[in-house]
C-alpha cells in the first residue's frame, strides 16, 4: 500500500501554491534565495520521516537555531544561570528589537535576537569557532547527519551585522554578556548560518517532540529543559504574534528568515516547512499557512484535548476474584479512574487481580499511582495478583500473569509511593 | 479501599502551610476575608472530584470569570466579531492597566480588566441584569448546581468601580463597546460578584478540560471556542508572568482577586484552588505554590509529552493472513503508525486482518486515517477484514469481529477521506 | 499716520489664504464651524489691539482655557498643591492619551486633558456650575469683557465626553481627583465652552505675557504662577511636538481644537489666531504657519537673544567728579556692567555722580545691584550723588538731579542689599 | 571699589556647602575625581568674567560638548540635513536609553547619547582624529584659549564605551550613521574628553547667549543656529525633567557627568558650575542648587518679563514742530509704541522730529518698523527730521542731528520695508 501520508502532503503544498510577501533582504546573500522553493517534511518521534517539495533544498537555520542553542545554553550553565541573564516573557516588539528588560537589563526572552545572543554566550567555548563548533556538534547530533556552515551567508551577515554588535555591546553594558561582542556577534552569526534541509529541521523538531530523545533513543536534552524551551516556544516564538499563533495554530513554532518554520506538537511530531517569502512579521508566508492548515485538518493543537476517556477500566468477577482489567495508555487522569475503581473494593482478604493486559503505557506518575493503589489493596488485607505482559509497571522481574503481593510489589517496583510524603517534605 | 488522592491533597496543603501577601484591599467587602482560607478541589473529566481544606467556603469568582464570559461573548457574537473587538496577545502590563492597542484601540486580551468589559458587553441581554442573569445560567450549568451573586460584595465593588468605569468609558471612546458604560460596568460587576466554591471552580474548570463538555455530556461550548478560550488563558491568563507561568507550571489558568485560583490541563482534569493572600502580581500567593508542586509531583505540563509510544501496531500472519494488531489510543500520531504497517502490505489479493481489539479511543482524524489506509488496502486488491469490538471506527454496524470489504467500510463510515481533496482545494 | 502694524496683520493673512486639514469632528457641534474663518489679534501689554480678519468672529476656548485654569488652581490651592496631582513634563503622547505617570499616577502635565482635568477640578467650587461660574469670572477678567458659554457647543460635547469621562475615572482610581468625575467632566466641559474671540484671546494672553498684570494694572496671577503657567505652555502647550514648536517658532503657546491658538512673548505681546481646519496634531493648520511666519518677521523667540548691549555706561569727568552716565533698561545683565564701571573708581574721597537721566525701567535685582554698588562707594570715602529724574530707583523721595549720600540712598531705597547675605542664609 | 560681584558668588558657594550623590562611577578614570570640588564662573557677553571656588580645576566636558558639537554639525551639514538624522523632542527616557523613535529611527534628540554620537558624525572630518580635532578647534575658539584632550580619561572612557558601541551600531543599521560605528564612538569619546574649567564652559555658554558670537566679535554661530541649539537646550538638556527644569530655573542648560553643568540666558550671560557629586538624573547635585539658587536672587528666567515698560515715547510740540522723543531699546514691542505715537499724527506738512537721542539699541525689526513709521509719515506729507547719534537705525550717514527727509532715509537704510510685501509673498 502507498501510504496517504506522502499524498496528504503533496495536497498541503498544493493549496498554498500561491504566494505573497517578500524575500528577507537585509542580508545579501539571503536576496538571492529562489522565492520560490517549497518544501515539508513530517518526523515522527520514531525516526520516521514524510516530505514533499524542495525537501532536499539547503537554507541557513537562521532564528530557528535559537530555541536549540538556547536548550545547549541550559544544559552548558544550568537553568537558574541562564534565567538570570534571559527572561522567558513574551515581548510585543519586532525581532530585531532591543527588549531589554528596564529593571533587569535582561533580554525579554531567548527568541529575540538581544536573548538568542546573550544564549550564544553562554555556550561553552573559548571564542567563537568553539561555541559554532559546539552547536554544530548538536545540530548535527539532534539531525542525524553531519550539518555544516554555509560560509558565503556567514561572510554576508557578519559585514552587516550591525544591529546584532549593537545588541551584544549593549548587553554588556547591562552587564548580561561575558566576552567580546563582537566575537559574541562572529560565533551567533555562524550559528545562524548553519545549512539545513526541511527534513534535517523536522528532525531536530521530532526530537523536543520526543522529550529530548532522538529516535535512536540519545536523551540529547534533559526532559526539563527540553519543556522549558517549547514553553519559550509557545509563546515567544513566532515574533509579533504570540497570542494569535497559539489561538490559530496552537503549536510551539520557531520561524527564521531564510523562510524555515518548524513546529512540535510535544509527544507526537516534529514538522518543518520552507518557503523564502516572508510576511510583515518575518515569518515565512507560506509556511504560516501550512501550519495553519495541518492545524485544522489533523487537530495538532496543545488545546485540543483528547477524546474524552471512556472506559479505561472494568471490574469483573472471575474465579471467585476481583478481577480490574485496565486498558488504554495510562498517565494522571487514567490512573485516577483505575485508583477510583480499587476504592470500591471493600476492605477484606478477598483477591484481587490487576490486569493490565491492555496497558502498553504508563507515565512515571500513573505508575506510581497504581503502585500505591496495589499497596493499600494489599494493606486492606486484599491477595493481589498483577497481570503486567508489556511490563508497564516497569520492573523486568514481574513476568507476565504473575501472581505477586502487593507488598512485594512496592517493594519491587518502586522507591516513590504517591501520595509522596518525602517529597511534600521537601518542598 | 481510600482512594491516595485524598491524601495526597491533604499533603500538598500541608506544604503550603506557610503563607505570605496580603489579602486584596482596593475592595472594602474583600478585606474581610479570612485570609488564612485554603482550600482545593480537582474534578475528572467524567465528574469525579476530590476537595481538601476548605473545599465548601464560598468567596466571589472575580477575574476567574472573564475566560468563561469570553466564551459566552464568542457563542453569542462568533469570533471575529470577538477578535474585531478585543486582541488575544499577552499584555505586558498589571491587570487594571489600560493596554488599548494604539493602532486598533482593541484591548489587549479578554483576561485583562479592559478586555473582560468588552467581553462581558459582548454578551447578548438587554442590560446589566439580563447579562448577569444569562452569565449566571452559564456559570450554573457549568458548575452543576445553581449559583448566586454576593450582592454585598456587588454593592461593595460597584461603589469602588472607578477604574472600570474610566476603561469602560474609554472603550467607548475607540469604538469598542456599544451601550451605557456605566450599564455596562454594572453588569460586569455582577459576573465578578458570583459567589462560588472551589468544587464549582473545579468542575467549571473540569468542563474545559473536557472541550466544552461537562461529565453529563452536555456540549456547553463548541470545541474550537473551547480551544480559543483555553489558548488565551494559557499566554494571557496570569497578569505579568505569562512566561514564567508556562514554563514553570504549564498549564492554561486564570487568578482572581479573591483569592481563587484554577488551572485546566486539556483532555484531563480541572483544578481549582483558594488562599485569599496575594502575591505583587493579584495571584493567591499559596495558589501559585500549590500549582507549582502539582506540576511536579503529577508531571501535569502542557509541554511535557507522554513516554514515546512503543509498539501501536504489530503484524503476525495468522490462518494465510496478515494480521495487523493494534494497540492504545489513537491520534494522528499512532494512526500513522498503522499506515505504515499497513504500507509494508505488497499489493495482491491476500486476506488483511485490521485488529482494532485493543484500541479503545480514536479521534476523528486518526479514525479517517486508518478508514483511508483500509480503503487503499482494498483498492491494492486485498480482502480487508476489520475486527473493532469496541466501535473505534465509529459506526454501530460493524460489529465485533465481523469481516468486511474496505469499500464497505469506506462507504459505511466516513464522509472524509484522508487525505482530504475537498478540504484540501476549499482552503 | 496710519500704522503698518494693521496693514502687515492684513499681508500675514493674504499670505496663508490656501488651507489643508479637517474641522474638528469628535464634537458633532465643532463640525458646523465655517472651516474658512480666519482671524488674527496682537494685544500689547499695554492694552493695544490690532486686528484682522474674522476677529469678531466667536468660536470656543477648548484647551486654551488649560493655561488659565492651571494658574487658577495654583492660585487655589498653592504650588505645591497642585504639583502632587500634576506633573509638568512634556509627554510624547496624543492630546486624548491617558498619560499619566506609571509611578505617581499624575497626568504628565496640565496641556493634556488628563491633567487639565485635575487642574479643573482643585479650583475651588462646590459642583461643576460654581467651578464654571469662577472660572469664567476670571477669564472674563483677563479678556476685559464680560465672556459667556456657548450652550449648544457644551451640551454637544458633554454627550460625547467618553474620554474625559475615562480620564476623569481614572484619576479618581490613582487618587488624583476628589470629588464626582462625572460633575469634574461637567464642569471641565462647561470650561472649554467659553465663547471667545481673537481679541479676547489676544488680551488673555497679553496678561501672561505682562507678568500677570492686565493692562489696567490689575495682577490677576502672582509672578511666580504665571512664570509657572508660561514654562508649562513652553514645553507641553502644543502636543506632539514641543520641540519642533520650540525650535521652529520658539513662543509658549496653546491650541484649541475650536481652530483658536494664542501664543505669549513674555514681556512682549499676546497674540491669538483662529482657523478651523486642524493638522494632525490638533493644531490650527493655518494658525501654525502663521505663527511661524510671525516669528520669522518679527524675530519673536525666546532663544532670540537682543542684540549685544553697548555703551551701557561711561564714565566722564566733570567739574572734578567722577559721572556714571548711565543709558538704557537695567536688568542683571546691564547692572553687572554698571557695577564693573563702579569698580574701577579707586578708593577715596573723590566724589562721585551716578547720573541715570537716560535709564527708564530697571528690575529689582538691577536697583539692589546699583544700590550696592553706590554704598560700597560711599564706604570707600566717597561723596556719591544721584541722578534718577524718571525714578528708576524706586523712591519718590529722590528727585531728579538731587546729590544724595550712598547711604541715605541705601537707607532709603532697599530693604535688601545685593549680595543678599540673609537670601544666601535662609536657602 | 569692590564689585559686590564675586561675594555673591562666594556667598552662593557658601550656600550649598553639604554635599550629596555619588561621582560618576561607570568611567573608571571618573572615579578618581575629588567629589569635593566646587566651582562657579558668570560670563559676561562682553567677555567679562567673574568666578569663584574651584575655578581654574579641569575637568572633562562629557555631555557639555554636546550642544556646541551639534551646532557645528548643523554649521558643516544644513540644519535639515541633522533633522533628517536627528528629532528635537525632548525624551522622557535617561541618558543612556537608546531613544531612537520606532516610525523614523531618529534619535529624539541630540543631547541624548544616541543623538549626540549622530551629531558628531556628522561633523567634517576623515576620521576621528580629523573631527576630533576641528571639534577640539572649535571649542578652543569659543572657549578663548587653547584646549586639550585629557588622554587618561579618554582612554578610560574609550575602553567602557560598550553603550555608545552599541548605539553606535545600532544607529547605522537604522541609516541614521555613516561611516565606521568604532571610530565615530572614538572620536565622540576624545570629544567628551576635552579639559576645560568653569571658566572655560561660562565663557563657551556666553557665546551662545550672545547668539553666537564671541566677545571679541567673532560670530562663530549663525544666529539660526544658535538659537536652534538653545531651543533643544532649553527642552531637552537636563535629562529626565525638562519641565521640571523650565519651571523651576527656566533657562537653557546642559550638565556632564564629570560634574559640570553650564546655563544660558539669552541676552544675557553665560554661566558655568562644578561640583562632581550626581543626583540620580546624572546632574551635578550642588549644581542643580546653585542654578536654582541663582535663578530666585537674580531673576534669570525665560519666563521672566522685564517690568512693563512705561514711556517709551513721547510727543512734544517744539519750535511748530512734532517732536517724538524716543527712550530705551528697541524691540518689536518698543517700536510699535513709538508707531503708535506716530499714527497719531495728522495728515498733514507740519515738521515731525524723531528723536532717537535717548535710544542706544534697536534690532533689525525694530528698526524696519520705525523706518517704515518714517516712510509713512513722509508719505502724509511732514517735514520727517531724524535725530540718530548713536546711529540706532543702522546707517553711518546720518550723523547727529541732521535733519534728513524720510524718503532719503528710507532709501538710504533699509533694504525691507515693514511689513514686507516681498517676504509675505515669498511666503
Amino acid at each position: 500500500m502507498r501510504t496517504p501520508m506522502i499524498d496528504y502532503l503533496h495536497l498541503l503544498l498544493g493549496s498554498v501554491a500561491e504566494d505573497a510577501g517578500e524575500v528577507a533582504s537585509y542580508i545579501p546573500e539571503l536576496e538571492l534565495a529562489d522565492p520560490d522553493r517549497l518544501g515539508i517534511a513530517v518526523a515522527t518521534l520514531d525516526g520516521e520521516m514524510y516530505a514533499a517539495g524542495d525537501a532536499d533544498v539547503e537554507f541557513t537555520i537562521q532564528s530557528i537555531s535559537k530555541p536549540f542553542t538556547y536548550a545547549l545554553a541550559i544544559a552548558d550553565q544550568g537553568l537558574d544561570a541562564v534565567l538570570e541573564r534571559i527572561d522567558v516573557e513574551p515581548s510585543g516588539d519586532a525581532f530585531n528589537e532591543i527588549s531589554l528588560d528596564r529593571g533587569t537589563g535582561r533580554p525579554r526572552n531567548p527568541m529575540i535576537n538581544a536573548g538568542a545572543i546573550a544564549a550564544h554566550a553562554l555556550v561553552r567555548g573559548d571564542d567563537a569557532e568553539a561555541r559554532a563548533e559546539r552547536i554544530l556538534d548538536l545540530y548535527s547530533r539532534l539531525a542525524g547527519r553531519r550539518l555544516s556552515i554555509a560560509e558565503d551567508v556567514f561572510e554576508s551577515e557578519l559585514s552587516t551585522a550591525d544591529r546584532n554588535m549593537a545588541l551584544a555591546y549593549m548587553l554588556r553594558t547591562v552587564g548580561k554578556l561575558r566576552g567580546d561582542p563582537a566575537d559574541v556577534v562572529r560565533g551567533y552569526t555562524r550559528q545562524c548560518s548553519v545549512s539545513v534541509t526541511v527534513r534535517d529541521l523536522a528532525r531536530m523538531s521530532a526530537v523536543l517532540a520526543a522529550g529530548g530523545r532522538t529516535p535512536e533513543g540519545d536523551q540529547v536534552f534533559d526532559p526539563a529543559v527540553n519543556r522549558q524551551v517549547l514553553s519559550v516556544m509557545a509563546t515567544c516564538g513566532m515574533y509579533n504574534s504570540a497570542g494569535d499563533w497559539l489561538t490559530s495554530v496552537g503549536i510551539p513554532a520557531k520561524s527564521g528568515v531564510a523562510g524555515g518554520l518548524v513546529g512540535v506538537l510535544p509527544g507526537q511530531v516534529g514538522i518543518a516547512v520552507f518557503s523564502p517569502r516572508l510576511d510583515p512579521h518575518g515569518n515565512s508566508t507560506r509556511g504560516v499557512r501550512l501550519f495553519e492548515r495541518m492545524n485544522h485538518d489533523l487537530g495538532l493543537h496543545l488545546m485540543a484535548p483528547a477524546e474524552s476517556a471512556r472506559s479505561v477500566s472494568r471490574r469483573l468477577e472471575r474465579d471467585g476474584a476481583a478481577v480490574h482489567e485496565i486498558a488504554g495508555d495510562l498517565h494522571f487522569t487514567e490512573a485516577e479512574r483505575v485508583l477510583r475503581g480499587f476504592a470500591l473494593e471493600p476492605v477484606g482478604d478477598a483477591p484481587v487481580v490487576v490486569d493490565l493486559d491492555r496497558v502498553h503505557r504508563a507515565n512515571d506518575i500513573a505508575r506510581r499511582m497504581l503502585l500505591e493503589g496495589i499497596r493499600r489493596l494489599h494493606e486492606d488485607g486484599h491477595d493481589v495478583r498483577i497481570v503486567d505482559p508489556w511490563g508497564v509497571l516497569g520492573s523486568a522481574e514481574t513476568g507476565s500473569g504473575e501472581l505477586v503481593r502487593g507488598e512485594q510489589a512496592h517493594g519491587g517496583y518502586v522507591p516513590a509511593s504517591f501520595p509522596d510524603v518525602a517529597s511534600a517534605a521537601r518542598a
